[in-house]
Protein backbone atom coordinates (compact mmCIF):
# COMPACT_ATOMS: atom_id res chain seq x y z
CA UNK A 1 0.00 0.00 0.00
CA UNK A 2 1.52 3.56 -0.93
CA UNK A 3 0.76 6.53 1.20
CA UNK A 4 1.51 10.09 0.88
CA UNK A 5 2.21 11.27 4.52
CA UNK A 6 0.27 14.26 4.97
CA UNK A 7 2.38 17.37 6.39
CA UNK A 8 2.17 18.28 9.71
CA UNK A 9 0.33 21.50 9.49
CA UNK A 10 -2.59 19.14 7.80
CA UNK A 11 -5.97 20.66 9.52
CA UNK A 12 -8.22 18.39 7.90
CA UNK A 13 -9.88 20.79 6.18
CA UNK A 14 -11.40 20.14 2.76
CA UNK A 15 -8.76 21.68 0.15
CA UNK A 16 -4.94 21.53 0.95
CA UNK A 17 -2.60 23.65 -0.62
CA UNK A 18 0.79 21.99 -1.12
CA UNK A 19 4.44 24.11 -1.50
CA UNK A 20 7.97 23.77 -1.24
CA UNK A 21 8.94 19.52 -1.33
CA UNK A 22 5.23 18.37 -0.94
CA UNK A 23 5.11 20.11 -4.06
CA UNK A 24 8.29 19.15 -5.97
CA UNK A 25 7.63 15.72 -4.90
CA UNK A 26 4.44 15.03 -5.80
CA UNK A 27 4.20 16.89 -8.95
CA UNK A 28 8.14 16.88 -10.06
CA UNK A 29 9.47 14.10 -8.95
CA UNK A 30 6.32 11.72 -9.48
CA UNK A 31 4.69 13.61 -11.92
CA UNK A 32 1.21 13.26 -10.43
CA UNK A 33 -1.18 14.93 -13.51
CA UNK A 34 -4.57 17.00 -12.57
CA UNK A 35 -7.46 14.35 -11.68
CA UNK A 36 -5.22 11.92 -10.14
CA UNK A 37 -5.99 10.46 -6.83
CA UNK A 38 -3.88 9.08 -4.50
CA UNK A 39 -4.36 8.09 -0.55
CA UNK A 40 -2.64 10.08 2.20
CA UNK A 41 -1.88 9.38 5.97
CA UNK A 42 -2.19 11.81 8.56
CA UNK A 43 0.37 12.51 11.67
CA UNK A 44 -2.30 10.87 14.08
CA UNK A 45 -2.31 7.74 11.20
CA UNK A 46 -5.81 8.51 10.15
CA UNK A 47 -6.55 7.88 5.95
CA UNK A 48 -7.48 10.72 3.42
CA UNK A 49 -8.67 9.86 0.16
CA UNK A 50 -7.18 12.66 -2.23
CA UNK A 51 -6.86 14.24 -5.55
CA UNK A 52 -4.93 16.98 -7.01
CA UNK A 53 -7.59 19.40 -8.52
CA UNK A 54 -4.89 22.40 -9.89
CA UNK A 55 -1.27 22.67 -10.49
CA UNK A 56 0.62 26.33 -10.41
CA UNK A 57 4.31 27.01 -10.72
CA UNK A 58 4.80 26.23 -7.02
CA UNK A 59 2.19 24.81 -5.85
CA UNK A 60 -0.64 22.47 -6.29
CA UNK A 61 -4.09 22.36 -4.56
CA UNK A 62 -5.47 18.85 -3.28
CA UNK A 63 -9.12 18.16 -2.35
CA UNK A 64 -9.15 15.86 0.75
CA UNK A 65 -12.13 13.63 2.08
CA UNK A 66 -11.75 11.24 4.73
CA UNK A 67 -11.60 7.46 3.87
CA UNK A 68 -13.13 4.12 5.78
CA UNK A 69 -10.31 1.99 4.48
CA UNK A 70 -6.68 1.84 2.36
CA UNK A 71 -7.18 1.70 -1.60
CA UNK A 72 -4.55 1.32 -3.79
CA UNK A 73 -5.18 4.92 -5.95
CA UNK A 74 -1.77 4.60 -7.45
CA UNK A 75 1.76 2.78 -7.39
CA UNK A 76 3.72 6.04 -8.11
CA UNK A 77 4.29 6.52 -4.83
CA UNK A 78 6.72 4.85 -2.49
CA UNK A 79 5.76 2.07 -0.30
CA UNK A 80 5.11 3.22 3.21
CA UNK A 81 6.54 -0.65 4.61
CA UNK A 82 9.54 0.81 5.84
CA UNK A 83 12.98 -0.55 4.01
CA UNK A 84 15.03 -2.99 6.15
CA UNK A 85 17.41 -1.00 8.42
CA UNK A 86 21.03 -0.82 7.02
CA UNK A 87 23.53 0.89 9.40
CA UNK A 88 26.77 2.54 7.23
CA UNK A 89 29.81 2.71 9.02
CA UNK A 90 31.90 5.19 6.98
CA UNK A 91 35.98 5.69 7.71
CA UNK A 92 36.00 9.48 7.50
CA UNK A 93 36.96 10.54 3.61
CA UNK A 94 38.99 13.75 2.40
CA UNK A 95 37.26 16.68 1.45
CA UNK A 96 34.17 16.88 0.24
CA UNK A 97 33.39 12.98 -0.28
CA UNK A 98 31.39 12.89 2.85
CA UNK A 99 29.11 15.12 1.31
CA UNK A 100 28.09 12.88 -1.43
CA UNK A 101 28.49 9.16 0.74
CA UNK A 102 26.12 10.89 2.87
CA UNK A 103 23.83 11.92 0.18
CA UNK A 104 24.00 9.02 -1.75
CA UNK A 105 22.85 6.78 1.25
CA UNK A 106 20.26 9.18 2.43
CA UNK A 107 18.41 8.86 -0.80
CA UNK A 108 18.96 4.65 -0.70
CA UNK A 109 17.32 4.80 2.78
CA UNK A 110 20.20 4.15 5.13
CA UNK A 111 18.71 4.50 8.59
CA UNK A 112 22.07 5.84 10.73
CA UNK A 113 25.12 6.70 8.91
CA UNK A 114 28.07 6.36 11.78
CA UNK A 115 31.49 8.54 10.61
CA UNK A 116 34.49 6.34 12.27
CA UNK A 117 37.83 7.91 12.84
CA UNK A 118 39.91 4.84 11.58
CA UNK A 119 43.99 4.38 11.42
CA UNK A 120 44.51 5.37 7.76
CA UNK A 121 42.09 8.17 8.01
CA UNK A 122 43.50 11.27 6.44
CA UNK A 123 40.88 13.34 7.76
CA UNK A 124 39.96 14.31 10.96
CA UNK A 125 37.06 16.73 12.32
CA UNK A 126 38.42 17.69 15.74
CA UNK A 127 37.41 20.74 16.62
CA UNK A 128 34.87 21.31 13.92
CA UNK A 129 32.87 18.20 14.57
CA UNK A 130 29.60 20.29 15.12
CA UNK A 131 29.36 22.24 12.66
CA UNK A 132 30.13 19.47 10.17
CA UNK A 133 27.20 17.57 11.58
CA UNK A 134 25.21 20.54 11.37
CA UNK A 135 26.30 20.85 7.52
CA UNK A 136 25.44 16.78 7.31
CA UNK A 137 21.92 17.35 8.68
CA UNK A 138 21.18 19.69 6.00
CA UNK A 139 22.16 17.89 3.17
CA UNK A 140 20.32 14.80 4.74
CA UNK A 141 17.26 17.00 5.04
CA UNK A 142 17.35 17.75 1.18
CA UNK A 143 18.10 14.21 0.36
CA UNK A 144 15.33 12.84 1.82
CA UNK A 145 12.73 15.50 0.20
CA UNK A 146 14.24 15.07 -2.93
CA UNK A 147 14.01 11.05 -2.45
CA UNK A 148 10.69 10.97 -0.68
CA UNK A 149 12.73 8.32 1.41
CA UNK A 150 10.08 7.76 4.56
CA UNK A 151 13.32 5.89 6.56
CA UNK A 152 14.86 9.32 9.00
CA UNK A 153 18.62 9.06 7.88
CA UNK A 154 20.75 10.30 10.66
CA UNK A 155 24.19 10.99 10.80
CA UNK A 156 26.67 10.52 13.91
CA UNK A 157 30.34 10.60 14.84
CA UNK A 158 33.08 10.68 15.27
CA UNK A 159 32.97 7.40 16.30
CA UNK A 160 36.30 5.57 16.73
CA UNK A 161 36.71 2.34 15.00
CA UNK A 162 37.40 -0.66 18.13
CA UNK A 163 34.14 1.17 19.35
CA UNK A 164 31.93 -0.05 15.75
CA UNK A 165 31.12 -3.49 17.57
CA UNK A 166 29.28 -2.07 21.22
CA UNK A 167 27.93 0.83 18.77
CA UNK A 168 25.75 -1.73 16.70
CA UNK A 169 25.02 -4.20 19.24
CA UNK A 170 22.90 -1.19 20.42
CA UNK A 171 21.64 -0.34 17.57
CA UNK A 172 20.76 -3.65 16.69
CA UNK A 173 19.39 -4.32 20.04
CA UNK A 174 16.46 -7.42 19.94
CA UNK A 175 17.11 -7.91 16.02
CA UNK A 176 19.26 -10.14 14.57
CA UNK A 177 22.25 -8.46 13.19
CA UNK A 178 24.68 -8.98 10.80
CA UNK A 179 27.68 -6.65 10.20
CA UNK A 180 29.81 -6.83 6.52
CA UNK A 181 33.15 -5.49 6.61
CA UNK A 182 34.12 -4.43 3.18
CA UNK A 183 37.81 -5.43 1.88
CA UNK A 184 39.36 -5.65 -1.26
CA UNK A 185 41.57 -8.79 -0.62
CA UNK A 186 40.28 -11.74 0.99
CA UNK A 187 40.85 -12.59 4.37
CA UNK A 188 40.02 -15.97 4.42
CA UNK A 189 40.06 -19.12 2.37
CA UNK A 190 36.07 -19.71 3.15
CA UNK A 191 35.07 -16.44 2.73
CA UNK A 192 31.03 -16.10 1.69
CA UNK A 193 30.12 -13.53 -0.90
CA UNK A 194 27.86 -10.89 -0.26
CA UNK A 195 24.85 -12.58 -1.60
CA UNK A 196 25.43 -15.92 0.43
CA UNK A 197 26.00 -13.98 3.53
CA UNK A 198 22.48 -11.89 2.92
CA UNK A 199 20.72 -14.06 1.15
CA UNK A 200 16.87 -14.31 3.33
CA UNK A 201 18.50 -12.39 6.08
CA UNK A 202 15.65 -10.43 8.09
CA UNK A 203 17.18 -8.31 10.22
CA UNK A 204 19.41 -5.21 10.78
CA UNK A 205 22.47 -5.35 8.39
CA UNK A 206 25.94 -2.80 8.94
CA UNK A 207 28.12 -2.04 6.17
CA UNK A 208 31.80 -0.99 6.91
CA UNK A 209 33.32 1.01 4.69
CA UNK A 210 37.07 2.13 4.76
CA UNK A 211 38.46 5.58 4.05
CA UNK A 212 41.04 5.95 0.58
CA UNK A 213 43.99 3.82 2.28
CA UNK A 214 41.50 1.04 3.06
CA UNK A 215 41.24 -0.80 6.37
CA UNK A 216 44.33 -2.41 8.37
CA UNK A 217 44.20 -6.25 8.97
CA UNK A 218 44.13 -5.70 12.68
CA UNK A 219 41.41 -3.29 12.35
CA UNK A 220 39.08 -6.30 10.37
CA UNK A 221 40.32 -8.93 13.05
CA UNK A 222 38.85 -6.61 15.29
CA UNK A 223 35.51 -7.18 13.83
CA UNK A 224 35.31 -10.84 12.69
CA UNK A 225 36.77 -11.58 16.27
CA UNK A 226 32.63 -9.74 17.01
CA UNK A 227 31.01 -11.54 14.51
CA UNK A 228 31.51 -9.36 11.80
CA UNK A 229 31.62 -11.10 8.28
CA UNK A 230 34.57 -9.75 5.53
CA UNK A 231 32.97 -9.64 1.90
CA UNK A 232 35.33 -9.07 -1.03
CA UNK A 233 32.78 -7.31 -4.07
CA UNK A 234 33.52 -9.21 -6.97
CA UNK A 235 34.30 -5.90 -9.00
CA UNK A 236 37.58 -4.09 -9.26
CA UNK A 237 39.41 -1.63 -6.49
CA UNK A 238 36.48 0.70 -5.70
CA UNK A 239 37.28 4.51 -4.19
CA UNK A 240 35.66 4.73 -1.26
CA UNK A 241 32.91 7.38 -2.33
CA UNK A 242 31.88 4.59 -4.74
CA UNK A 243 32.56 1.13 -2.69
CA UNK A 244 29.55 2.74 -0.33
CA UNK A 245 26.96 3.60 -2.59
CA UNK A 246 27.47 0.39 -4.93
CA UNK A 247 27.29 -2.00 -1.51
CA UNK A 248 24.54 -0.46 -0.83
CA UNK A 249 22.62 -1.17 -3.80
CA UNK A 250 23.63 -4.65 -3.84
CA UNK A 251 22.88 -5.48 -0.06
CA UNK A 252 19.57 -3.96 -0.11
CA UNK A 253 18.46 -5.09 -4.15
CA UNK A 254 19.15 -8.53 -2.09
CA UNK A 255 17.51 -7.70 1.22
CA UNK A 256 14.24 -7.01 -0.27
CA UNK A 257 13.59 -8.95 -3.25
CA UNK A 258 11.28 -11.13 -2.27
CA UNK A 259 12.34 -14.50 -4.41
CA UNK A 260 15.25 -15.63 -2.46
CA UNK B 1 43.73 -16.85 -10.47
CA UNK B 2 45.20 -13.39 -10.08
CA UNK B 3 47.32 -11.85 -12.52
CA UNK B 4 49.41 -8.97 -13.02
CA UNK B 5 49.62 -7.51 -16.62
CA UNK B 6 53.13 -6.17 -17.17
CA UNK B 7 53.42 -3.33 -18.90
CA UNK B 8 53.55 -3.31 -23.04
CA UNK B 9 57.50 -1.96 -22.44
CA UNK B 10 58.35 -5.54 -20.10
CA UNK B 11 61.51 -6.48 -22.71
CA UNK B 12 62.00 -10.11 -20.48
CA UNK B 13 64.96 -8.83 -18.82
CA UNK B 14 65.19 -10.38 -15.18
CA UNK B 15 64.90 -7.28 -13.26
CA UNK B 16 61.56 -4.73 -13.94
CA UNK B 17 61.21 -0.67 -12.55
CA UNK B 18 57.59 0.27 -12.07
CA UNK B 19 56.49 3.85 -11.82
CA UNK B 20 53.41 5.64 -12.22
CA UNK B 21 50.04 3.78 -12.53
CA UNK B 22 52.03 0.29 -12.17
CA UNK B 23 53.32 1.77 -9.16
CA UNK B 24 50.40 3.06 -7.80
CA UNK B 25 48.49 0.05 -8.22
CA UNK B 26 50.83 -2.60 -6.24
CA UNK B 27 52.21 -0.30 -3.68
CA UNK B 28 49.52 2.12 -3.25
CA UNK B 29 46.15 0.71 -4.32
CA UNK B 30 46.62 -3.46 -3.39
CA UNK B 31 49.72 -2.18 -0.80
CA UNK B 32 51.90 -4.98 -1.32
CA UNK B 33 55.08 -5.24 0.70
CA UNK B 34 58.73 -5.86 0.21
CA UNK B 35 59.47 -9.31 -0.86
CA UNK B 36 55.97 -10.41 -1.78
CA UNK B 37 55.62 -12.61 -4.73
CA UNK B 38 52.76 -12.32 -7.58
CA UNK B 39 52.12 -13.56 -11.14
CA UNK B 40 52.41 -11.69 -14.05
CA UNK B 41 51.42 -11.94 -17.39
CA UNK B 42 53.32 -10.37 -20.46
CA UNK B 43 51.03 -8.68 -23.41
CA UNK B 44 51.85 -11.98 -25.58
CA UNK B 45 50.43 -14.24 -22.48
CA UNK B 46 53.86 -15.33 -21.18
CA UNK B 47 53.55 -16.55 -17.45
CA UNK B 48 56.47 -14.36 -15.23
CA UNK B 49 57.06 -14.96 -11.26
CA UNK B 50 57.56 -11.38 -10.10
CA UNK B 51 58.77 -10.65 -6.51
CA UNK B 52 59.38 -7.24 -5.09
CA UNK B 53 62.53 -6.40 -4.31
CA UNK B 54 62.54 -2.81 -3.40
CA UNK B 55 60.21 0.15 -2.69
CA UNK B 56 60.94 3.67 -3.17
CA UNK B 57 58.87 7.02 -3.12
CA UNK B 58 57.69 6.73 -6.60
CA UNK B 59 58.55 3.40 -8.30
CA UNK B 60 59.84 -0.26 -7.29
CA UNK B 61 61.97 -2.93 -8.46
CA UNK B 62 61.03 -6.25 -9.08
CA UNK B 63 62.70 -9.32 -10.28
CA UNK B 64 61.32 -11.26 -13.23
CA UNK B 65 62.07 -15.40 -13.86
CA UNK B 66 59.82 -16.95 -16.42
CA UNK B 67 57.11 -19.16 -15.19
CA UNK B 68 55.91 -22.38 -16.41
CA UNK B 69 52.51 -22.56 -15.30
CA UNK B 70 50.07 -20.36 -13.19
CA UNK B 71 50.46 -20.40 -9.49
CA UNK B 72 48.47 -18.86 -6.64
CA UNK B 73 50.59 -16.29 -5.05
CA UNK B 74 48.80 -13.27 -3.85
CA UNK B 75 44.93 -12.71 -3.90
CA UNK B 76 45.43 -9.21 -4.12
CA UNK B 77 45.27 -8.68 -7.43
CA UNK B 78 42.00 -8.98 -9.27
CA UNK B 79 41.13 -11.51 -10.58
CA UNK B 80 42.17 -11.67 -14.55
CA UNK B 81 38.71 -13.91 -15.45
CA UNK B 82 36.08 -10.63 -17.11
CA UNK B 83 33.81 -9.47 -14.96
CA UNK B 84 30.08 -10.20 -17.21
CA UNK B 85 29.97 -7.49 -19.56
CA UNK B 86 27.29 -4.73 -18.61
CA UNK B 87 26.17 -1.62 -20.89
CA UNK B 88 25.60 1.23 -19.38
CA UNK B 89 23.01 3.61 -21.68
CA UNK B 90 22.84 6.83 -19.43
CA UNK B 91 20.16 9.52 -21.12
CA UNK B 92 22.70 12.44 -20.95
CA UNK B 93 22.38 14.27 -17.31
CA UNK B 94 22.53 18.06 -16.45
CA UNK B 95 26.26 19.51 -15.90
CA UNK B 96 29.31 17.49 -14.69
CA UNK B 97 27.28 14.60 -13.65
CA UNK B 98 28.30 12.75 -16.25
CA UNK B 99 31.75 13.19 -15.08
CA UNK B 100 30.99 11.29 -11.90
CA UNK B 101 28.68 8.38 -13.80
CA UNK B 102 31.29 7.80 -16.38
CA UNK B 103 34.43 7.58 -13.29
CA UNK B 104 32.10 5.32 -10.69
CA UNK B 105 30.93 2.47 -13.66
CA UNK B 106 34.68 2.70 -15.18
CA UNK B 107 35.58 1.71 -11.48
CA UNK B 108 33.23 -1.01 -11.38
CA UNK B 109 34.28 -2.57 -14.92
CA UNK B 110 31.56 -1.45 -16.94
CA UNK B 111 32.34 -2.43 -20.87
CA UNK B 112 30.51 0.13 -23.01
CA UNK B 113 29.01 3.76 -21.43
CA UNK B 114 26.61 4.67 -24.02
CA UNK B 115 25.41 8.54 -23.68
CA UNK B 116 22.06 8.75 -24.82
CA UNK B 117 19.40 11.37 -25.93
CA UNK B 118 15.93 10.67 -24.56
CA UNK B 119 13.48 13.39 -24.28
CA UNK B 120 13.35 14.82 -20.60
CA UNK B 121 17.11 15.10 -21.72
CA UNK B 122 18.01 18.75 -20.53
CA UNK B 123 21.45 18.59 -21.47
CA UNK B 124 22.73 18.56 -24.81
CA UNK B 125 26.24 17.83 -26.41
CA UNK B 126 25.54 19.50 -29.68
CA UNK B 127 28.36 21.22 -31.58
CA UNK B 128 31.16 20.35 -28.95
CA UNK B 129 30.09 16.11 -28.65
CA UNK B 130 33.98 15.44 -29.82
CA UNK B 131 35.76 17.43 -27.11
CA UNK B 132 33.47 16.17 -24.53
CA UNK B 133 33.99 12.28 -25.50
CA UNK B 134 37.67 13.18 -25.13
CA UNK B 135 37.11 14.36 -21.66
CA UNK B 136 35.48 11.28 -20.67
CA UNK B 137 38.03 9.25 -22.12
CA UNK B 138 40.42 11.04 -20.09
CA UNK B 139 38.84 10.08 -17.27
CA UNK B 140 37.84 6.72 -17.94
CA UNK B 141 41.87 6.22 -18.61
CA UNK B 142 42.21 7.33 -14.83
CA UNK B 143 39.43 5.46 -13.74
CA UNK B 144 40.82 2.55 -15.36
CA UNK B 145 44.35 3.16 -13.51
CA UNK B 146 42.97 3.85 -9.97
CA UNK B 147 40.71 1.17 -10.01
CA UNK B 148 43.54 -1.68 -11.39
CA UNK B 149 40.03 -2.38 -13.79
CA UNK B 150 40.92 -5.09 -16.22
CA UNK B 151 37.97 -3.99 -18.22
CA UNK B 152 38.60 -1.74 -21.23
CA UNK B 153 35.72 0.51 -21.09
CA UNK B 154 34.34 2.74 -23.66
CA UNK B 155 32.59 5.92 -23.84
CA UNK B 156 29.94 6.29 -27.30
CA UNK B 157 27.47 8.72 -28.08
CA UNK B 158 25.41 10.43 -28.25
CA UNK B 159 22.70 7.82 -29.35
CA UNK B 160 19.06 8.48 -30.07
CA UNK B 161 17.10 6.97 -27.25
CA UNK B 162 14.82 5.03 -30.01
CA UNK B 163 18.24 3.63 -31.71
CA UNK B 164 18.85 1.78 -28.20
CA UNK B 165 17.50 -1.62 -29.13
CA UNK B 166 19.53 -1.65 -32.22
CA UNK B 167 22.40 -0.51 -30.83
CA UNK B 168 22.14 -3.26 -27.54
CA UNK B 169 21.66 -6.51 -30.27
CA UNK B 170 25.01 -4.83 -32.48
CA UNK B 171 26.56 -5.50 -28.98
CA UNK B 172 25.32 -8.72 -27.85
CA UNK B 173 25.76 -10.32 -31.48
CA UNK B 174 26.08 -13.73 -30.07
CA UNK B 175 25.96 -13.37 -26.80
CA UNK B 176 22.91 -13.76 -24.71
CA UNK B 177 21.27 -10.77 -24.22
CA UNK B 178 19.09 -8.77 -21.43
CA UNK B 179 18.48 -5.00 -20.99
CA UNK B 180 17.02 -3.87 -17.20
CA UNK B 181 14.98 -0.32 -17.69
CA UNK B 182 15.17 0.95 -14.60
CA UNK B 183 11.72 3.12 -13.50
CA UNK B 184 10.88 5.03 -10.85
CA UNK B 185 6.82 3.25 -10.99
CA UNK B 186 5.87 0.06 -11.71
CA UNK B 187 4.96 -0.39 -15.20
CA UNK B 188 2.64 -3.81 -14.84
CA UNK B 189 1.39 -6.26 -12.86
CA UNK B 190 3.65 -9.02 -13.01
CA UNK B 191 6.84 -6.88 -13.18
CA UNK B 192 9.65 -8.87 -12.05
CA UNK B 193 12.06 -7.72 -9.73
CA UNK B 194 16.07 -7.71 -10.50
CA UNK B 195 17.09 -10.42 -8.81
CA UNK B 196 14.38 -12.80 -10.14
CA UNK B 197 15.76 -11.11 -13.53
CA UNK B 198 19.65 -11.52 -13.54
CA UNK B 199 19.90 -14.69 -11.48
CA UNK B 200 21.51 -17.36 -13.37
CA UNK B 201 22.00 -14.70 -16.17
CA UNK B 202 25.17 -15.55 -18.63
CA UNK B 203 25.28 -13.05 -21.14
CA UNK B 204 25.58 -9.68 -21.54
CA UNK B 205 23.08 -6.92 -19.45
CA UNK B 206 22.07 -3.88 -20.20
CA UNK B 207 20.97 -0.87 -17.82
CA UNK B 208 19.30 1.97 -18.94
CA UNK B 209 19.13 5.07 -16.59
CA UNK B 210 16.67 7.70 -17.49
CA UNK B 211 17.84 11.72 -17.17
CA UNK B 212 16.72 13.98 -14.15
CA UNK B 213 13.24 14.06 -15.34
CA UNK B 214 12.70 10.22 -16.00
CA UNK B 215 12.07 8.72 -18.65
CA UNK B 216 8.63 8.80 -20.70
CA UNK B 217 5.91 6.45 -21.16
CA UNK B 218 6.17 5.90 -24.58
CA UNK B 219 10.03 5.46 -24.15
CA UNK B 220 9.50 2.84 -21.49
CA UNK B 221 7.13 1.18 -24.16
CA UNK B 222 9.44 1.00 -27.11
CA UNK B 223 12.18 -0.87 -25.12
CA UNK B 224 10.02 -3.31 -23.62
CA UNK B 225 8.48 -4.50 -27.02
CA UNK B 226 11.83 -5.07 -27.64
CA UNK B 227 12.40 -7.48 -25.15
CA UNK B 228 13.79 -5.04 -22.49
CA UNK B 229 12.44 -5.94 -18.80
CA UNK B 230 11.63 -3.11 -16.93
CA UNK B 231 12.27 -3.25 -12.79
CA UNK B 232 11.50 -0.66 -9.81
CA UNK B 233 14.94 -0.70 -7.43
CA UNK B 234 13.06 -1.28 -4.07
CA UNK B 235 14.46 1.90 -2.76
CA UNK B 236 13.32 5.56 -2.95
CA UNK B 237 13.71 7.56 -5.92
CA UNK B 238 17.33 7.94 -6.87
CA UNK B 239 18.77 10.73 -8.45
CA UNK B 240 20.09 9.48 -12.13
CA UNK B 241 23.89 9.99 -10.67
CA UNK B 242 22.75 7.46 -7.47
CA UNK B 243 20.54 5.21 -9.24
CA UNK B 244 23.35 4.59 -12.27
CA UNK B 245 26.57 2.94 -9.46
CA UNK B 246 23.59 1.64 -7.18
CA UNK B 247 22.04 -0.24 -10.24
CA UNK B 248 25.35 -1.97 -10.75
CA UNK B 249 26.33 -2.58 -8.06
CA UNK B 250 23.22 -4.83 -7.37
CA UNK B 251 23.53 -6.02 -11.05
CA UNK B 252 27.48 -6.95 -10.72
CA UNK B 253 26.73 -8.75 -7.59
CA UNK B 254 23.99 -10.54 -8.76
CA UNK B 255 25.56 -11.93 -11.99
CA UNK B 256 28.65 -12.76 -10.44
CA UNK B 257 27.46 -14.66 -7.71
CA UNK B 258 28.56 -18.09 -7.55
CA UNK B 259 26.11 -19.63 -5.25
CA UNK B 260 22.62 -19.01 -7.42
Amino acid sequence: MRLFLLPATFDRSSTLQLTGKDFNYLIKALRLKKGQELMGRDRDGGLWNLRIEKIEKASCILSVSPSEKLEEKTDALPQMRPLKPIVLYQCLPKGRKADEIIKKATEAGVQDIVLVKSRNCVADLEGKENSRLERYDAIVTEAIQQSGSVVPTKVHGVLPFKDIPADFSKRSEGLAHLGIVLHQVRLSENQSDLFSCLRGFDGITAIIVGPEGGLEEEECALLLNCGFKAVTLKTNILRCETASIYAIGAVQTILESCCQ
